[in-house]
């Protein structure tokens, strides 16, 4: 079981999940890349480990009266969980200093696709679709929980990022409180929109789609990917959906497919120019909880791992980029994305 | 030059220092570990790469008629800066949404001792009070300058921590804004002490000290290490002396003894049970231009480098950490300190 601590300090929380520290590749190894064997590969849906997991929601689901379910993307839930939905939430404290949650929540992973040796840059459109629909499906999935404040949906490509499989797969975990990256954007948004009566989303968008291509990666009809004015890492990357909308939960069927070709060309670009690298990937929406906000919208960050966060930024909380971002930005928007 | 940029979202700053991107090592070799060897090492005060740097500040500064200096440690201006002096401080904005300062600010490398391949666990006392006096120093030295708001000094050990030279040395970085999680952790213990009429550290101190050791490391008469309640990655330490005080600059004899005994006995435990990890260590103390603080108490925290921070971690700003402080007590507790 885990425990959810906050600091009395910073107020922010951290989750003990000591029983993921069996997974011998969570400690110890910072330095070892290495590919997961495909024979050895559980998501690969071969061989025992498999088994346990198997029983989990697929995606799109559909069986065709074969043995095994033809499967796009499946929903498993994950072998070493930080956070556990069978628990029961409680709250308490120590002498009114250490406040700490039981360990209630949820932790899958996503297989994002059959295929051992894909990528985000080499996958088709249609199962970049499936898997922009397997996140919208388990932000409702969720919802339902009264419990679960907030669901992030993230991606850690290769071992410099934290990825301990090879196989594509993305995370979901559900937490019973709203994380604090999420609260602070959520507090400085809406005292923008308090102070400007406009989203500081939307008039970002409107800024960089204006903006002589300065800072922008790649566009289409309803998506826009550019490298953020304090971008906090070399080529960090955005995408946001240019018509206001707090949550990727009810994509329409066009910007699904804008979404999966935004992905497609933004990773493309990134493999070739700079060798494939490793990266994470996450979903910012607003809180399971909240109705439909005028002032939150939602996006995706992508914080490729070309440098190592060091005591500065650890001990100050300011980043010190590099390459700045109307740079990266002009390197990415050359590159072409035809592999 | 650089350039100081806020994001429009969290409000939180970031420096732009695009000439540091000259320093091969910061970029696409996350993966390599490697010594400097001593005969190409700048800190070690032979060849051509000591000569701009040597004018700078010494401690203990005495010449003794020979050539050369000798010196404890020195205080060299880091030779790709990330914030200058020399640069006026102005601020602007884009739009009224993209904030900037110019890079205006110090950064400089401590030399923490002549000898190449000493660490924190295997230097004398005498050194390291000779480093925490430079320390102090360095407060009181930009303490002067009217446009710094915020001393961090700082650590990197091992390349997985970010170090790019393996010589013993720290960081100062002199910043004109303060950092966000200083301000952070300003209002979070201010909103404490108007609540509870005391210091949130000076309560923290007096649970762990009482609390049968659960999350002790190390004590004498002064000083207490400990593992933090809400510790964010495995073995994360924190030192703090027993006695109220803001700011480091001015600490009594017996407190630098104290302090460089513990840093030892810390170092020592660390070295011996985790086989001498990478890691960063960063001093907070209250804000330069704020009068003596009843409410902040200086600490430093330790973050041996084990784990990698992925996606989760990123994108909500919460830690997954896979053991618990208190184990992780117990087992610097019970390694012996001495080598």
């Amino acid at each position: 079981m885990s425990e959810i601590r906050r600091d009395p300090i910073s107020k922010s929380w951290i989750i003990l999940a000591t029983e993921r520290a069996k997974r011998s590749s969570d400690f110890m190894e910072i330095q070892r890349e290495e590919k997961t064997a495909k024979s050895k590969c559980p998501f690969c849906g071969k061989g025992e480990m498999t088994e346990p997991l198997d029983s989990f929601a697929v995606w799109p689901g559909e069986r065709v009266g074969e043995e095994k379910p033809i499967w796009k993307t499946r929903v498993l839930p994950n072998k070493f969980p930080a956070l556990y939905p069978s628990v029961e939430l409680v709250q308490d404290s120590e002498k009114g200093l250490y406040h700490f949650l039981s360990g209630t929540g949820g932790h899958e992973v996503i297989v994002d696709s059959p295929a051992h040796d894909e990528t985000f840059a080499t996958m088709s459109l249609d199962q970049l679709r499936a898997i922009i629909n397997t996140y919208a499906h388990r932000y409702k999935f969720w919802k339902l929980d009264p419990r679960i404040a907030y669901v992030l949906v993230f991606r850690n490509y290769k071992r410099a990022a934290g990825a301990s499989l090879s196989h594509p797969h993305s995370q979901v975990i559900a937490t019973p409180i709203i994380p604090p990256r999420i609260s602070e954007e959520m507090d400085q948004v809406k005292d923008y929109y308090e102070q400007n009566d406009s989203c500081v989303f939307c008039d970002i968008l409107k800024l960089e789609m204006e903006d002589k291509a300065k800072r922008k990666v790649f566009e289409n009809d309803t998506m826009f990917a550019f490298c953020p004015f304090a971008s906090r890492i070399p080529f960090e990357i955005c995408i946001a959906p240019k018509e206001h909308e707090g949550s990727m939960k009810n994509l329409p069927k066009n910007q699904v497919q804008d979404l999966a070709e935004t992905l497609s060309a933004v990773f493309k670009k990134l493999a070739k120019l700079l060798n494939d690298p490793a990266y994470n990937f996450s979903i910012h929406v607003a809180p399971l909880k909240t109705p439909d906000l005028v002032y939150y919208h939602w996006h995706i960050e992508i914080l490729p791992r070309l440098t190592i966060a060091a005591g500065f930024e650890w001990g100050s909380g300011i980043y010190i980029n590099v390459v700045s971002p109307e740079k990266a930005a002009k390197e990415l928007r050359e590159t072409d994305e035809a592999f």
